[in-house]
Protein backbone atom coordinates (compact mmCIF):
# COMPACT_ATOMS: atom_id res chain seq x y z
CA UNK A 1 0.00 0.00 0.00
CA UNK A 2 1.36 3.78 -0.53
CA UNK A 3 0.91 5.71 2.10
CA UNK A 4 -1.12 8.58 1.06
CA UNK A 5 -2.19 9.34 4.67
CA UNK A 6 0.51 11.33 6.38
CA UNK A 7 -1.25 12.38 9.85
CA UNK A 8 -4.20 10.67 11.97
CA UNK A 9 -5.66 12.41 15.37
CA UNK A 10 -7.14 9.98 17.60
CA UNK A 11 -9.25 12.09 19.89
CA UNK A 12 -10.01 9.49 22.69
CA UNK A 13 -7.21 6.82 23.48
CA UNK A 14 -9.37 4.33 25.15
CA UNK A 15 -10.08 0.86 23.93
CA UNK A 16 -11.75 2.03 20.45
CA UNK A 17 -9.25 4.76 19.66
CA UNK A 18 -6.37 2.89 20.57
CA UNK A 19 -7.15 -0.47 19.14
CA UNK A 20 -7.65 1.96 16.01
CA UNK A 21 -4.37 3.51 16.62
CA UNK A 22 -2.46 -0.07 17.29
CA UNK A 23 -3.62 -1.46 14.08
CA UNK A 24 -3.47 1.62 12.01
CA UNK A 25 0.52 1.59 13.06
CA UNK A 26 0.55 -2.11 12.45
CA UNK A 27 -0.75 -1.68 8.92
CA UNK A 28 1.70 1.41 7.94
CA UNK A 29 -1.35 3.17 6.49
CA UNK A 30 0.17 6.34 8.61
CA UNK A 31 3.11 7.93 9.23
CA UNK A 32 2.55 9.44 12.02
CA UNK A 33 -0.49 9.25 15.02
CA UNK A 34 -1.50 12.13 17.60
CA UNK A 35 -3.72 11.08 20.35
CA UNK A 36 -5.66 13.89 21.99
CA UNK A 37 -7.90 13.94 24.94
CA UNK A 38 -9.06 15.41 28.69
CA UNK A 39 -6.32 13.63 30.55
CA UNK A 40 -2.99 13.96 30.24
CA UNK A 41 -2.14 10.91 32.17
CA UNK A 42 -4.11 8.60 30.33
CA UNK A 43 -2.12 10.12 27.10
CA UNK A 44 0.85 9.69 28.52
CA UNK A 45 0.42 6.15 29.22
CA UNK A 46 -1.05 6.16 25.53
CA UNK A 47 2.95 7.37 24.24
CA UNK A 48 4.58 4.83 26.83
CA UNK A 49 2.65 2.09 25.62
CA UNK A 50 3.21 3.41 21.82
CA UNK A 51 -0.30 3.64 20.64
CA UNK A 52 -0.02 7.23 19.40
CA UNK A 53 3.01 9.22 18.48
CA UNK A 54 2.55 12.14 19.84
CA UNK A 55 -0.18 13.73 21.78
CA UNK A 56 -1.84 17.44 22.65
CA UNK A 57 -3.93 18.13 25.15
CA UNK A 58 -5.77 20.97 23.51
CA UNK A 59 -7.98 19.31 20.83
CA UNK A 60 -7.29 22.50 18.04
CA UNK A 61 -3.61 21.80 18.24
CA UNK A 62 -3.87 18.10 18.00
CA UNK A 63 -6.12 18.66 14.95
CA UNK A 64 -4.30 21.16 12.40
CA UNK A 65 -2.12 18.74 10.81
CA UNK A 66 -4.24 15.83 10.74
CA UNK A 67 -5.57 14.26 7.41
CA UNK A 68 -8.04 12.28 9.36
CA UNK A 69 -9.40 13.02 12.97
CA UNK A 70 -10.79 9.96 14.68
CA UNK A 71 -13.58 11.04 17.10
CA UNK A 72 -13.26 8.00 20.07
CA UNK A 73 -15.22 9.87 22.99
CA UNK A 74 -18.38 8.97 24.96
CA UNK A 75 -21.68 10.46 22.96
CA UNK A 76 -21.57 13.35 25.44
CA UNK A 77 -18.89 14.71 24.84
CA UNK A 78 -19.05 14.57 21.04
CA UNK A 79 -20.54 17.86 20.29
CA UNK A 80 -18.34 19.44 22.73
CA UNK A 81 -15.32 17.74 20.88
CA UNK A 82 -16.47 18.92 17.49
CA UNK A 83 -17.16 23.14 17.92
CA UNK A 84 -13.36 22.89 19.31
CA UNK A 85 -11.71 20.78 16.84
CA UNK A 86 -14.38 22.86 14.19
CA UNK A 87 -11.81 26.12 13.64
CA UNK A 88 -9.13 23.99 13.40
CA UNK A 89 -9.44 21.91 10.99
CA UNK A 90 -7.32 21.80 7.53
CA UNK A 91 -9.53 22.55 4.56
CA UNK A 92 -8.85 18.55 3.32
CA UNK A 93 -9.27 17.11 7.16
CA UNK A 94 -11.69 14.59 6.95
CA UNK A 95 -13.18 14.15 10.76
CA UNK A 96 -15.27 10.52 11.45
CA UNK A 97 -16.14 9.49 14.95
CA UNK A 98 -16.73 5.77 16.30
CA UNK A 99 -20.17 6.01 18.22
CA UNK A 100 -22.08 3.53 19.21
CA UNK A 101 -25.52 5.84 17.90
CA UNK A 102 -25.57 7.53 14.63
CA UNK A 103 -28.09 10.04 14.11
CA UNK A 104 -27.42 12.20 17.56
CA UNK A 105 -23.54 12.50 16.32
CA UNK A 106 -24.80 13.36 12.61
CA UNK A 107 -26.65 16.60 14.29
CA UNK A 108 -23.71 16.79 16.53
CA UNK A 109 -21.57 17.33 13.52
CA UNK A 110 -23.97 19.44 11.34
CA UNK A 111 -23.95 21.76 14.18
CA UNK A 112 -20.55 22.39 14.66
CA UNK A 113 -19.14 21.91 11.44
CA UNK A 114 -21.88 23.90 9.38
CA UNK A 115 -20.81 23.87 5.63
CA UNK A 116 -17.56 21.75 6.12
CA UNK A 117 -20.09 18.85 7.06
CA UNK A 118 -19.38 17.23 4.27
CA UNK A 119 -16.13 16.17 4.96
CA UNK A 120 -17.78 14.37 8.35
CA UNK A 121 -18.37 10.44 7.99
CA UNK A 122 -20.42 8.74 11.03
CA UNK A 123 -18.69 5.66 11.93
CA UNK A 124 -19.48 2.77 14.10
CA UNK A 125 -17.21 -0.16 14.58
CA UNK A 126 -18.96 -3.35 15.88
CA UNK A 127 -16.03 -4.41 18.47
CA UNK A 128 -15.50 -3.73 21.85
CA UNK A 129 -15.06 -5.61 24.95
CA UNK A 130 -16.63 -4.85 28.03
CA UNK A 131 -13.67 -3.27 29.05
CA UNK A 132 -12.31 0.30 28.92
CA UNK A 133 -8.70 2.43 28.78
CA UNK A 134 -5.70 2.64 26.83
CA UNK A 135 -4.24 -0.53 28.97
CA UNK A 136 -7.30 -2.93 27.36
CA UNK A 137 -6.38 -1.52 23.90
CA UNK A 138 -4.99 -4.24 21.72
CA UNK A 139 -4.14 -4.15 17.90
CA UNK A 140 -6.35 -7.38 16.54
CA UNK A 141 -9.99 -5.74 18.10
CA UNK A 142 -10.73 -4.88 14.45
CA UNK A 143 -9.51 -8.12 12.57
CA UNK A 144 -12.54 -9.52 10.52
CA UNK A 145 -15.19 -6.92 12.13
CA UNK A 146 -17.80 -5.02 10.42
CA UNK A 147 -17.64 -1.32 10.84
CA UNK A 148 -20.54 0.69 9.86
CA UNK A 149 -20.79 4.09 8.04
CA UNK A 150 -23.55 6.27 7.86
CA UNK A 151 -22.95 8.96 5.57
CA UNK A 152 -25.22 11.74 5.14
CA UNK A 153 -26.87 13.19 1.70
CA UNK A 154 -24.08 15.79 1.49
CA UNK A 155 -21.25 13.52 2.74
CA UNK A 156 -18.48 13.84 0.33
CA UNK A 157 -17.77 10.97 -1.32
CA UNK A 158 -13.95 11.03 -1.24
CA UNK A 159 -14.10 11.28 2.62
CA UNK A 160 -16.38 8.05 2.84
CA UNK A 161 -13.63 6.44 0.78
CA UNK A 162 -10.76 7.42 3.34
CA UNK A 163 -12.47 6.51 6.08
CA UNK A 164 -13.32 3.33 4.85
CA UNK A 165 -9.60 2.47 3.46
CA UNK A 166 -8.84 3.58 7.43
CA UNK A 167 -10.85 0.66 8.62
CA UNK A 168 -10.23 -1.77 5.82
CA UNK A 169 -6.54 -1.02 7.10
CA UNK A 170 -7.11 -2.04 10.66
CA UNK A 171 -8.26 -5.22 9.50
CA UNK A 172 -12.46 -4.33 9.49
CA UNK A 173 -14.95 -5.14 6.92
CA UNK A 174 -16.68 -1.97 6.18
CA UNK A 175 -20.50 -1.56 5.11
CA UNK A 176 -22.70 1.52 4.70
CA UNK A 177 -26.67 2.10 5.48
CA UNK A 178 -28.52 5.04 6.84
CA UNK A 179 -28.28 6.20 9.99
CA UNK A 180 -31.97 5.64 10.44
CA UNK A 181 -31.61 2.15 9.94
CA UNK A 182 -28.27 1.64 11.66
CA UNK A 183 -29.64 2.91 15.02
CA UNK A 184 -32.91 0.82 14.41
CA UNK A 185 -30.92 -2.24 14.10
CA UNK A 186 -28.24 -1.33 16.69
CA UNK A 187 -30.64 -0.66 19.03
CA UNK A 188 -32.09 -4.78 18.93
CA UNK A 189 -28.60 -6.26 18.80
CA UNK A 190 -26.85 -4.21 21.05
CA UNK A 191 -28.02 -1.53 23.09
CA UNK A 192 -31.67 -3.96 24.32
CA UNK A 193 -28.67 -6.59 24.95
CA UNK A 194 -27.23 -4.50 27.35
CA UNK A 195 -30.04 -3.06 29.14
CA UNK A 196 -31.00 -6.51 29.76
CA UNK A 197 -27.52 -7.05 31.30
CA UNK A 198 -27.79 -4.02 33.52
CA UNK A 199 -31.04 -4.98 34.62
CA UNK A 200 -30.59 -8.39 35.29
CA UNK A 201 -27.15 -8.32 37.69
CA UNK A 202 -28.98 -5.06 39.33
CA UNK A 203 -32.51 -7.29 39.65
CA UNK A 204 -30.08 -9.99 41.48
CA UNK A 205 -28.76 -8.14 43.61
CA UNK A 206 -31.12 -6.53 44.89
CA UNK A 207 -32.82 -9.71 46.44
CA UNK A 208 -32.01 -10.90 49.96
CA UNK A 209 -29.93 -14.00 48.70
CA UNK A 210 -27.41 -11.94 46.74
CA UNK A 211 -24.67 -13.93 48.08
CA UNK A 212 -25.88 -17.31 46.90
CA UNK A 213 -27.57 -15.89 44.03
CA UNK A 214 -24.07 -15.12 42.74
CA UNK A 215 -21.90 -18.05 44.56
CA UNK A 216 -24.18 -20.49 42.72
CA UNK A 217 -23.63 -18.93 39.28
CA UNK A 218 -22.39 -20.69 36.15
CA UNK A 219 -21.24 -20.54 32.92
CA UNK A 220 -24.19 -19.58 31.46
CA UNK A 221 -24.80 -16.69 33.33
CA UNK A 222 -21.51 -15.60 33.63
CA UNK A 223 -21.18 -14.89 29.47
CA UNK A 224 -24.95 -13.87 29.44
CA UNK A 225 -23.73 -10.74 32.33
CA UNK A 226 -20.50 -10.06 31.26
CA UNK A 227 -21.42 -7.17 29.39
CA UNK A 228 -23.18 -5.39 32.79
CA UNK A 229 -19.27 -4.83 33.28
CA UNK A 230 -19.42 -2.15 30.48
CA UNK A 231 -18.72 1.15 31.14
CA UNK A 232 -22.05 2.41 32.68
CA UNK A 233 -21.34 6.71 31.71
CA UNK A 234 -20.51 5.39 27.80
CA UNK A 235 -24.15 2.99 28.35
CA UNK A 236 -26.10 5.91 29.85
CA UNK A 237 -24.75 8.13 26.72
CA UNK A 238 -25.87 5.55 24.37
CA UNK A 239 -29.14 5.17 25.94
CA UNK A 240 -29.84 9.27 25.67
CA UNK A 241 -28.44 9.33 22.25
CA UNK A 242 -30.37 6.58 20.75
CA UNK A 243 -33.46 6.93 23.60
CA UNK A 244 -36.61 6.49 21.36
CA UNK A 245 -35.31 3.68 19.46
CA UNK A 246 -34.73 1.47 22.60
CA UNK A 247 -37.72 2.55 24.23
CA UNK A 248 -39.69 0.85 21.30
CA UNK A 249 -37.37 -2.44 21.96
CA UNK A 250 -37.65 -1.96 25.63
CA UNK A 251 -41.51 -2.41 24.59
CA UNK A 252 -41.39 -5.06 22.13
CA UNK A 253 -38.99 -7.35 24.65
CA UNK A 254 -41.74 -6.20 27.60
CA UNK A 255 -44.38 -7.61 24.86
CA UNK A 256 -42.26 -10.99 24.45
CA UNK A 257 -41.80 -11.23 28.38
CA UNK A 258 -45.49 -11.41 28.32
CA UNK A 259 -46.05 -13.62 26.01
CA UNK A 260 -43.44 -16.29 28.43
CA UNK A 261 -44.59 -15.32 31.77
CA UNK A 262 -48.60 -16.32 30.32
CA UNK A 263 -47.20 -19.57 28.69
CA UNK A 264 -45.91 -19.98 32.14
CA UNK A 265 -48.56 -19.06 34.32
CA UNK A 266 -50.93 -21.71 32.09
CA UNK A 267 -48.53 -24.17 32.68
CA UNK A 268 -49.07 -23.98 28.84
CA UNK A 269 -45.69 -26.20 27.92
CA UNK A 270 -46.36 -25.83 24.08
CA UNK A 271 -46.22 -22.51 23.75
CA UNK A 272 -43.21 -22.21 25.52
CA UNK A 273 -41.12 -25.07 23.57
CA UNK A 274 -42.65 -23.36 20.82
CA UNK A 275 -41.11 -20.14 21.75
CA UNK A 276 -37.62 -21.76 22.71
CA UNK A 277 -37.42 -23.71 19.92
CA UNK A 278 -37.63 -20.78 17.52
CA UNK A 279 -34.83 -19.20 19.42
CA UNK A 280 -32.35 -21.96 19.89
CA UNK A 281 -33.15 -22.46 15.77
CA UNK A 282 -32.14 -18.41 15.06
CA UNK A 283 -29.35 -18.53 17.66
CA UNK A 284 -28.02 -21.77 16.25
CA UNK A 285 -28.07 -19.87 12.60
CA UNK A 286 -26.80 -17.06 14.00
CA UNK A 287 -23.70 -19.52 15.37
CA UNK A 288 -23.29 -20.88 11.95
CA UNK A 289 -22.85 -17.93 10.00
CA UNK B 1 -8.66 -44.15 47.25
CA UNK B 2 -10.10 -47.52 47.97
CA UNK B 3 -13.05 -48.27 45.83
CA UNK B 4 -16.09 -49.29 47.70
CA UNK B 5 -18.74 -48.71 44.82
CA UNK B 6 -19.15 -51.64 41.97
CA UNK B 7 -21.39 -50.43 40.26
CA UNK B 8 -22.97 -47.41 39.18
CA UNK B 9 -26.25 -47.00 36.56
CA UNK B 10 -26.54 -43.67 35.03
CA UNK B 11 -29.70 -42.96 33.29
CA UNK B 12 -29.76 -40.80 30.82
CA UNK B 13 -25.86 -40.98 29.20
CA UNK B 14 -26.14 -37.03 27.44
CA UNK B 15 -23.87 -33.90 28.35
CA UNK B 16 -24.88 -34.61 32.32
CA UNK B 17 -24.83 -38.30 32.48
CA UNK B 18 -22.05 -39.23 30.19
CA UNK B 19 -19.64 -36.39 31.41
CA UNK B 20 -20.15 -37.96 34.70
CA UNK B 21 -19.56 -41.23 33.81
CA UNK B 22 -16.44 -40.09 32.13
CA UNK B 23 -15.35 -38.19 35.74
CA UNK B 24 -16.15 -41.21 37.52
CA UNK B 25 -14.08 -43.77 35.53
CA UNK B 26 -10.96 -41.69 35.29
CA UNK B 27 -11.01 -41.40 39.18
CA UNK B 28 -11.43 -45.02 40.16
CA UNK B 29 -14.41 -44.34 41.75
CA UNK B 30 -16.25 -47.37 41.02
CA UNK B 31 -15.52 -50.68 39.21
CA UNK B 32 -18.11 -50.13 36.16
CA UNK B 33 -20.24 -48.05 35.10
CA UNK B 34 -23.99 -49.28 33.53
CA UNK B 35 -25.70 -46.73 30.80
CA UNK B 36 -29.15 -46.90 30.26
CA UNK B 37 -31.86 -44.64 28.25
CA UNK B 38 -34.86 -44.81 25.94
CA UNK B 39 -32.69 -44.78 23.10
CA UNK B 40 -30.46 -48.09 22.14
CA UNK B 41 -28.67 -45.39 19.52
CA UNK B 42 -27.37 -43.49 22.17
CA UNK B 43 -26.50 -46.62 23.87
CA UNK B 44 -24.50 -47.44 21.52
CA UNK B 45 -22.63 -44.48 20.79
CA UNK B 46 -22.17 -44.11 24.40
CA UNK B 47 -20.31 -47.69 24.62
CA UNK B 48 -18.02 -46.73 21.26
CA UNK B 49 -17.02 -43.70 22.98
CA UNK B 50 -15.59 -45.56 25.94
CA UNK B 51 -18.52 -43.47 28.37
CA UNK B 52 -20.28 -46.46 29.36
CA UNK B 53 -18.89 -50.23 29.93
CA UNK B 54 -22.11 -51.67 29.49
CA UNK B 55 -25.27 -50.63 28.81
CA UNK B 56 -29.82 -52.04 29.19
CA UNK B 57 -32.53 -50.32 27.01
CA UNK B 58 -34.74 -51.96 30.36
CA UNK B 59 -34.16 -49.86 33.13
CA UNK B 60 -34.83 -52.16 35.95
CA UNK B 61 -32.47 -54.95 34.53
CA UNK B 62 -29.87 -51.78 34.28
CA UNK B 63 -30.49 -50.79 38.31
CA UNK B 64 -30.52 -54.16 39.40
CA UNK B 65 -27.18 -54.48 40.71
CA UNK B 66 -26.47 -51.17 41.20
CA UNK B 67 -24.62 -49.60 44.19
CA UNK B 68 -25.91 -45.84 42.85
CA UNK B 69 -27.89 -44.54 40.59
CA UNK B 70 -27.85 -41.43 38.86
CA UNK B 71 -30.95 -40.63 37.18
CA UNK B 72 -29.85 -37.47 34.40
CA UNK B 73 -32.82 -37.64 32.64
CA UNK B 74 -35.47 -34.49 31.70
CA UNK B 75 -37.53 -33.63 34.65
CA UNK B 76 -40.74 -34.72 32.63
CA UNK B 77 -38.74 -38.00 32.59
CA UNK B 78 -38.23 -38.20 36.09
CA UNK B 79 -41.35 -39.42 37.78
CA UNK B 80 -41.51 -42.57 35.25
CA UNK B 81 -38.34 -43.70 35.49
CA UNK B 82 -38.53 -43.64 39.23
CA UNK B 83 -41.26 -45.62 39.30
CA UNK B 84 -39.46 -47.98 36.33
CA UNK B 85 -36.73 -48.48 38.60
CA UNK B 86 -38.56 -48.40 42.26
CA UNK B 87 -39.11 -52.41 42.15
CA UNK B 88 -35.54 -53.40 40.91
CA UNK B 89 -33.38 -51.57 43.27
CA UNK B 90 -31.50 -53.60 46.15
CA UNK B 91 -32.07 -52.58 49.69
CA UNK B 92 -28.92 -51.05 49.98
CA UNK B 93 -29.10 -48.65 46.50
CA UNK B 94 -28.74 -45.18 46.60
CA UNK B 95 -30.65 -42.77 44.20
CA UNK B 96 -29.94 -39.38 43.23
CA UNK B 97 -30.94 -37.40 40.38
CA UNK B 98 -29.41 -34.15 38.23
CA UNK B 99 -32.36 -32.05 37.93
CA UNK B 100 -32.26 -28.33 37.57
CA UNK B 101 -35.90 -28.18 39.53
CA UNK B 102 -35.39 -29.99 43.36
CA UNK B 103 -38.67 -29.40 45.06
CA UNK B 104 -40.49 -31.17 42.01
CA UNK B 105 -38.17 -34.17 41.64
CA UNK B 106 -38.19 -34.66 45.48
CA UNK B 107 -41.97 -34.94 45.04
CA UNK B 108 -41.72 -37.61 42.48
CA UNK B 109 -39.27 -39.39 44.31
CA UNK B 110 -41.62 -39.27 47.38
CA UNK B 111 -43.97 -40.78 45.64
CA UNK B 112 -42.33 -43.29 43.53
CA UNK B 113 -39.72 -44.65 46.37
CA UNK B 114 -42.50 -44.59 49.25
CA UNK B 115 -40.81 -45.52 52.29
CA UNK B 116 -37.30 -46.03 50.63
CA UNK B 117 -37.41 -42.93 49.67
CA UNK B 118 -34.71 -41.96 52.48
CA UNK B 119 -32.55 -43.47 50.28
CA UNK B 120 -33.08 -41.15 47.35
CA UNK B 121 -30.29 -38.07 47.60
CA UNK B 122 -31.84 -34.98 45.43
CA UNK B 123 -28.79 -33.32 43.64
CA UNK B 124 -27.87 -30.50 40.81
CA UNK B 125 -24.79 -30.61 39.26
CA UNK B 126 -24.41 -26.63 38.50
CA UNK B 127 -22.57 -27.26 35.06
CA UNK B 128 -23.51 -27.93 31.73
CA UNK B 129 -23.20 -26.30 28.44
CA UNK B 130 -25.45 -24.90 25.76
CA UNK B 131 -24.96 -28.29 23.89
CA UNK B 132 -26.49 -31.98 24.67
CA UNK B 133 -26.09 -35.46 24.06
CA UNK B 134 -23.28 -37.80 25.00
CA UNK B 135 -20.77 -36.87 21.90
CA UNK B 136 -20.91 -33.56 24.03
CA UNK B 137 -20.09 -35.20 27.14
CA UNK B 138 -16.46 -34.63 28.62
CA UNK B 139 -14.23 -35.79 31.50
CA UNK B 140 -13.79 -32.38 32.78
CA UNK B 141 -16.73 -30.95 32.73
CA UNK B 142 -17.23 -31.30 36.67
CA UNK B 143 -14.08 -29.90 37.97
CA UNK B 144 -14.23 -27.20 40.27
CA UNK B 145 -18.33 -26.54 39.72
CA UNK B 146 -20.81 -26.65 42.55
CA UNK B 147 -22.53 -29.50 42.88
CA UNK B 148 -26.05 -28.77 45.34
CA UNK B 149 -27.78 -31.00 47.20
CA UNK B 150 -31.23 -30.82 49.07
CA UNK B 151 -31.25 -33.73 51.09
CA UNK B 152 -34.91 -34.42 52.17
CA UNK B 153 -35.93 -34.75 56.44
CA UNK B 154 -36.30 -38.30 56.04
CA UNK B 155 -32.75 -39.04 53.73
CA UNK B 156 -30.32 -41.47 55.04
CA UNK B 157 -27.17 -39.41 55.98
CA UNK B 158 -24.82 -42.48 54.65
CA UNK B 159 -26.45 -41.98 51.39
CA UNK B 160 -25.98 -38.29 51.53
CA UNK B 161 -22.23 -39.27 52.12
CA UNK B 162 -22.08 -41.52 49.28
CA UNK B 163 -23.46 -39.13 46.38
CA UNK B 164 -20.75 -36.76 48.01
CA UNK B 165 -18.26 -38.98 47.62
CA UNK B 166 -19.27 -39.44 43.90
CA UNK B 167 -19.61 -36.13 42.76
CA UNK B 168 -16.02 -35.04 44.73
CA UNK B 169 -14.81 -38.09 42.76
CA UNK B 170 -15.62 -36.31 39.51
CA UNK B 171 -14.25 -33.18 40.72
CA UNK B 172 -17.29 -30.98 42.14
CA UNK B 173 -17.47 -28.75 45.43
CA UNK B 174 -20.57 -30.65 47.10
CA UNK B 175 -22.83 -27.78 48.55
CA UNK B 176 -25.87 -28.64 50.95
CA UNK B 177 -29.17 -26.19 51.08
CA UNK B 178 -32.93 -26.79 51.41
CA UNK B 179 -34.90 -27.92 48.29
CA UNK B 180 -37.17 -25.02 48.35
CA UNK B 181 -33.99 -22.69 48.58
CA UNK B 182 -32.48 -24.15 45.86
CA UNK B 183 -35.30 -23.53 43.32
CA UNK B 184 -35.55 -19.67 44.57
CA UNK B 185 -31.71 -19.26 44.21
CA UNK B 186 -31.51 -21.31 40.72
CA UNK B 187 -34.86 -19.13 39.46
CA UNK B 188 -32.53 -15.96 39.73
CA UNK B 189 -29.06 -17.28 38.84
CA UNK B 190 -29.89 -19.57 36.08
CA UNK B 191 -33.68 -20.26 34.78
CA UNK B 192 -34.31 -16.38 34.71
CA UNK B 193 -31.39 -15.75 32.57
CA UNK B 194 -32.34 -18.45 29.89
CA UNK B 195 -36.05 -17.17 30.00
CA UNK B 196 -34.16 -13.86 29.16
CA UNK B 197 -32.34 -14.99 26.74
CA UNK B 198 -34.54 -17.31 24.69
CA UNK B 199 -37.27 -14.08 25.19
CA UNK B 200 -34.35 -12.07 23.52
CA UNK B 201 -33.55 -14.01 20.65
CA UNK B 202 -37.13 -14.76 19.60
CA UNK B 203 -37.68 -11.14 19.99
CA UNK B 204 -35.09 -10.28 17.36
CA UNK B 205 -36.01 -12.94 15.38
CA UNK B 206 -39.68 -11.12 14.67
CA UNK B 207 -38.78 -8.26 13.64
CA UNK B 208 -38.92 -7.50 9.94
CA UNK B 209 -34.91 -6.47 9.83
CA UNK B 210 -34.11 -10.15 11.37
CA UNK B 211 -30.91 -10.25 9.21
CA UNK B 212 -29.43 -7.28 9.73
CA UNK B 213 -30.28 -7.54 13.19
CA UNK B 214 -28.41 -10.89 13.48
CA UNK B 215 -25.72 -10.03 10.71
CA UNK B 216 -24.60 -6.85 12.61
CA UNK B 217 -24.57 -8.58 16.03
CA UNK B 218 -21.18 -8.87 18.03
CA UNK B 219 -19.49 -10.45 20.84
CA UNK B 220 -21.07 -9.70 23.45
CA UNK B 221 -24.20 -10.64 21.45
CA UNK B 222 -22.68 -13.37 20.95
CA UNK B 223 -22.10 -14.19 24.65
CA UNK B 224 -25.63 -12.92 25.72
CA UNK B 225 -27.47 -15.38 23.54
CA UNK B 226 -24.99 -18.14 23.81
CA UNK B 227 -27.73 -19.87 26.52
CA UNK B 228 -30.40 -19.46 24.04
CA UNK B 229 -28.90 -22.32 22.08
CA UNK B 230 -29.65 -24.63 25.18
CA UNK B 231 -32.41 -27.67 24.27
CA UNK B 232 -35.51 -26.57 24.58
CA UNK B 233 -36.32 -29.57 25.89
CA UNK B 234 -35.31 -29.63 28.79
CA UNK B 235 -35.76 -26.03 29.53
CA UNK B 236 -39.68 -26.17 29.16
CA UNK B 237 -39.27 -28.95 31.81
CA UNK B 238 -37.56 -26.61 34.53
CA UNK B 239 -40.06 -23.75 33.68
CA UNK B 240 -42.61 -26.19 34.37
CA UNK B 241 -41.25 -28.23 37.24
CA UNK B 242 -40.06 -24.50 39.33
CA UNK B 243 -42.97 -22.49 37.61
CA UNK B 244 -43.75 -20.59 41.12
CA UNK B 245 -39.85 -19.58 41.64
CA UNK B 246 -39.56 -18.20 37.65
CA UNK B 247 -42.74 -16.19 37.72
CA UNK B 248 -42.00 -14.15 40.85
CA UNK B 249 -38.18 -13.99 39.63
CA UNK B 250 -39.93 -12.82 36.00
CA UNK B 251 -42.37 -10.26 37.65
CA UNK B 252 -39.26 -9.03 39.44
CA UNK B 253 -37.49 -8.59 36.50
CA UNK B 254 -40.21 -7.02 34.39
CA UNK B 255 -40.44 -4.06 37.31
CA UNK B 256 -36.49 -3.40 36.82
CA UNK B 257 -37.20 -3.08 33.27
CA UNK B 258 -40.09 -0.95 33.83
CA UNK B 259 -37.42 1.22 36.33
CA UNK B 260 -35.28 1.31 33.32
CA UNK B 261 -37.44 2.44 30.87
CA UNK B 262 -39.13 4.99 32.61
CA UNK B 263 -35.64 6.74 33.52
CA UNK B 264 -34.84 6.37 29.62
CA UNK B 265 -38.20 8.03 29.23
CA UNK B 266 -37.94 10.59 31.50
CA UNK B 267 -34.44 10.72 29.84
CA UNK B 268 -33.26 10.48 33.20
CA UNK B 269 -29.09 10.10 33.12
CA UNK B 270 -28.54 9.99 36.40
CA UNK B 271 -31.19 7.21 37.33
CA UNK B 272 -29.51 5.51 34.19
CA UNK B 273 -26.12 5.66 35.57
CA UNK B 274 -26.81 4.54 38.84
CA UNK B 275 -28.26 1.27 37.74
CA UNK B 276 -25.81 0.56 35.29
CA UNK B 277 -23.02 1.46 37.76
CA UNK B 278 -24.84 -0.66 40.78
CA UNK B 279 -24.85 -3.59 38.47
CA UNK B 280 -21.09 -2.84 36.80
CA UNK B 281 -20.11 -3.12 40.70
CA UNK B 282 -21.58 -6.09 41.45
CA UNK B 283 -20.62 -7.84 38.50
CA UNK B 284 -16.81 -7.31 38.75
CA UNK B 285 -17.12 -8.68 42.08
CA UNK B 286 -18.52 -11.60 40.56
CA UNK B 287 -15.73 -12.03 38.17
CA UNK B 288 -13.34 -11.60 41.17
CA UNK B 289 -14.75 -14.51 42.79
Amino acid sequence: MTVKVQTVCIIGTGLIGGSLALALKKSGFCQRIVGAGRTETTLMKALELGVVDHYETDYAEAVKDADIVVVAVPLSAMKNVFEKIAPALSSTAVVTDAGSAKQSVIRDAQAAFGESSNRFVAGHPIAGTEKSGVTAAFTELYENRKVILTPAENTDSDAVNLVSEMWQAAGAEVESMSAQHHDMVLAGTSHLPHILAFGLVDCLNNLEEVDEVFRFAAGGFRDFTRIASSDPVMWRDICLSNREDILGMIKKYEDQLQMISSALQDSDGDALIEIFQRAKKARDQFSNQ
